[in-house]
C-alpha cells in the first residue's frame, strides 16, 4: 500500500490518490513539525514544469499559467493534531485509517493528483499547501501567506479541500478561545480553612459549562450549531498548599451571524463575575453560495449544500474578498478522533469530480 | 545581630538563642541543599566533649552518656521550604523574620543551646538534626536514620521542636494524596456533542470537594480538624479537542483516630464512581499524652496541650514505639509563608523551660 514513504519521505504523484494519501499520512506532520512533509511536497511539485512554485516556511504555493479568464485556488493544510497511537496508516475494508487521513491529507492527495494531471485546464489553478492550521490563528500558514504575498492567493473562487463527505459545505463557524480564571488564597493544606481554594472555586466555572445550552441558528438557509467547551484546565502549587489560581481554557464555536466582537461580548456575559482573558478569536463566514463563482461550483458538484460547523480558512478567503467553499473527502465528524479514517471511494470520487470540472470545456 | 555567619558558615553556640537562630536562618538550607548547614552544626557539636556525634548524610545525632535511667530525644529538621525573597534574616520589634525562622530553625537553635549548656542533666539526651522533612516522605532524613540506625534513636520520649507557639501539641494528623480521574471521549471542539468532555465531568469531583464537611473529632481529649482539598488539577489535549481525561489531585488530612487504611477507604467512598489512585500516604499519631514520659513533660511545660494538625515526624517516633510530642517556638500558621517570623521572647522561653526540665533534680 505504501512503498517505503516513511523511510524515504518521498511522494510519488503517479500513484493512485488512495496510495498517495497513505504516503502523506505516513509522513508525520503535527502542527509546528511540518518540515519533512513540506520538503516532500516541494520535491514532488518541483518535478512538474507547468507549475510556478513558491515556498514560504512550511507553506507552498504552486500556480499554473494557462492564460485562462478564471482562476481557482485549491487549498489544504498539511498539519495534523497530535498523533494518538494512530500511525502508521492502515487499510481495512476500503477505509484508510491514520492520523490526518480524514483531516485532511486525503484532500491534500486530491490537490497533488490534480496538480500532476492537469497540465492544461479550463481554469488557471493555484494549489496552496500550508502549515499550522490546527493551532492558534496567529501561527496559521495561510494567514502568513495572505500578509506576505496576497498576490499569490488572488482568485475568483477558493475551494478548501477540508473533509465534508464530498458535499459542498458553505461558510463556517467562528472560534474564540478564552482563559476563565478562578482565584483564591494560599495556605498550608493542613489548615486549609485559613486559605481559599481556587480549584474548588473553579467548580463554578464548570457549572456554567455544564449548564450551557447550544444555539442552533439558520443563517442564509443553512443550519449551524454552536458549542462552548473547556479544552484545558490547570491549577496547583504543591502537594501541601491550597492553590490560589485555577485557569479554565474554553473554546466557543459560534455561528456566522455573530461577529467576533459579539462572540466576545457573549463570553464575557456568560462568565460574568469571573476574570476572562480572550486568547484567540477567528471570525466565521456566512455561506455566500449566491456568489456566481461559488454557485457554479455547487452546480457542478451536485447535491444539497450544508453548513460547515468547524472553522476553516474559508473565513480567511472571505476576509480577502474571495468567495470560498469547503469540499473534500472524509467525514468531518471523524476529524481529530483516534479512529480517524476516510473511505477510499470518496477520495477517488472527489478527484474524479474536480478533474472533470477543471478539464471540462468551458 | 549576626556576626558574619553567612560569610564563614560557622555557628557560635555561646551566643544567645536568638542570635544563634539568626545565624542558622542565614545559612540557607532548602531541602536537598542542607550540606553547608549540616557541616556548620557538625563543627559546632565537635567542640562539645560530652557528646558522642554521628553523621549520616546531612543528618546528625549527638548523644550524652550521663548514665541516667531515662533518655529523651530532642529532634528538629534543618531544611526549609524554598526561599521566597525572605533572606537574610532581619529583626524588628522583637520578631525575627526570615525563611525557616519559625519552621524550624528557632527550635534547632534551642536544641543547640541545650546541647552546649547541658554538660550534665537529669536525663540522658539524644539531639537529632535531620534533612529533607519538607519534601516527600521517602527522602526524609529521620526515616533514613530510623532504618539505618534505629539504636541511635532509642528513647523514653521524643520531643520534636516544631513550631507550636511554645505549647505542647499532641499527636498529629495523617496525610493522604490521591488522583481522582474523570474520563471522557475526544472529539473536535467544533462538533463537541460527538464527544464527552472530561473537564466538564470533573465538575462532579469538584462538587464533592465543595460539598465536603470537615470532621472535627476529639481524640484522647484533643480536638482535631480534618480537611479534604484539591491541590492540583490538569486536563486538556489541544485548543480544539474535547478532552478525554482530567485529573484532580486531592490531599486528605485525617485525624489520628483513622488508620491509613481507613483513610484510604474513606477517600474511595467519598469518590465512589470515580477512578481513584492513591499516590502518597503517611499515618498520623494519637496524642499519647497519657504515657508516663509524655505526661511528665506536659506537666513540666505547663499550659493546656493542643492537637497538632499538620503532619510531623511525631508519627515516625510513634511508629517506632516512642511516645512523642511537639513543642517549640513560633506560630505554626506562619510556617511556609513569606512573612514567616518568630518572637524572640518565645525562643528564650522554650530554652529556659526545657533547660529547667532537664537540669532540675529528678
Amino acid at each position: 500500500m505504501r512503498p517505503d514513504s516513511s523511510e524515504t519521505g518521498k511522494l510519488d504523484l503517479s500513484l493512485s490518490v488512495a496510495e498517495l494519501t497513505a504516503q502523506l499520512v505516513d509522513i508525520e506532520s503535527v502542527s509546528g513539525s511540518e518540515r519533512p512533509l513540506a520538503d516532500a511536497i516541494g520535491s514532488a511539485l518541483a518535478g512538474l514544469p507547468h507549475l510556478d512554485v513558491h515556498r514560504d516556511g512550511n507553506a507552498l504555493v504552486a500556480r499554473t499559467d494557462f492564460g485562462r479568464a478564471e482562476r481557482v485556488v485549491l487549498a489544504g493544510h498539511i498539519d495534523t493534531v497530535p498523533v494518538h497511537s494512530n500511525l502508521p496508516s492502515r487499510l481495512a475494508d476500503g477505509l484508510l485509517y491514520g492520523c490526518g487521513s480524514c483531516d485532511m491529507k486525503s484532500g491534500v492527495a486530491v490537490q497533488l493528483r490534480l496538480a500532476a494531471q492537469l497540465t492544461a485546464a479550463v481554469r488557471d489553478v493555484t494549489y496552496v499547501f500550508y502549515d499550522c492550521e490546527e493551532v492558534e490563528a496567529e501561527r496559521n500558514g495561510l494567514l502568513r501567506l495572505s500578509r506576505a504575498r496576497p498576490d499569490l492567493l488572488a482568485a475568483d473562487l477558493a475551494v478548501l479541500l477540508e473533509p465534508t463527505g464530498a458535499v459542498v459545505e458553505g461558510g463556517c463557524q467562528g472560534t474564540l478561545r478564552a482563559d476563565v480564571i478562578a482565584r483564591g488564597e494560599r495556605a498550608h493544606s493542613a489548615r486549609s480553612w485559613l486559605g481559599s481554594n481556587a480549584i474548588h472555586a473553579a467548580g463554578g466555572i464548570l457549572d456554567v459549562l455544564r449548564g450551557y445550552a447550544a444555539r442552533q441558528p439558520i443563517v442564509d438557509g443553512l443550519s449551524y450549531h454552536e458549542g462552548l467547551n473547556a479544552v484545558g484546565i490547570h491549577g496547583g502549587v504543591a502537594g501541601n498548599v491550597i492553590p490560589d489560581e485555577c485557569v479554565v481554557s474554553v473554546n466557543f464555536r459560534f455561528a456566522p451571524d455573530r461577529s467576533t466582537g459579539q462572540a466576545e461580548q457573549y463570553i464575557r456575559e456568560v462568565f460574568d463575575g469571573w476574570e476572562v482573558v480572550i486568547t484567540d478569536v477567528a471570525g466565521g463566514a456566512r455561506p455566500g453560495l449566491g456568489e456566481p463563482a461559488a454557485a457554479s461550483f455547487v452546480a457542478a458538484m451536485g447535491g444539497a449544500p450544508r453548513a460547515k460547523l468547524g472553522w476553516t480558512d474559508v473565513a480567511r478567503f472571505d476576509a480577502l474578498g474571495i468567495p470560498a467553499v469547503n469540499f473534500g473527502p472524509g467525514d468531518p465528524q471523524l476529524a481529530h478522533t483516534r479512529d480517524e479514517h476516510v473511505p477510499i471511494e470518496q477520495i477517488q470520487q472527489c478527484e474524479t469530480q474536480m478533474l472533470a470540472w477543471l478539464a471540462r470545456p468551458a
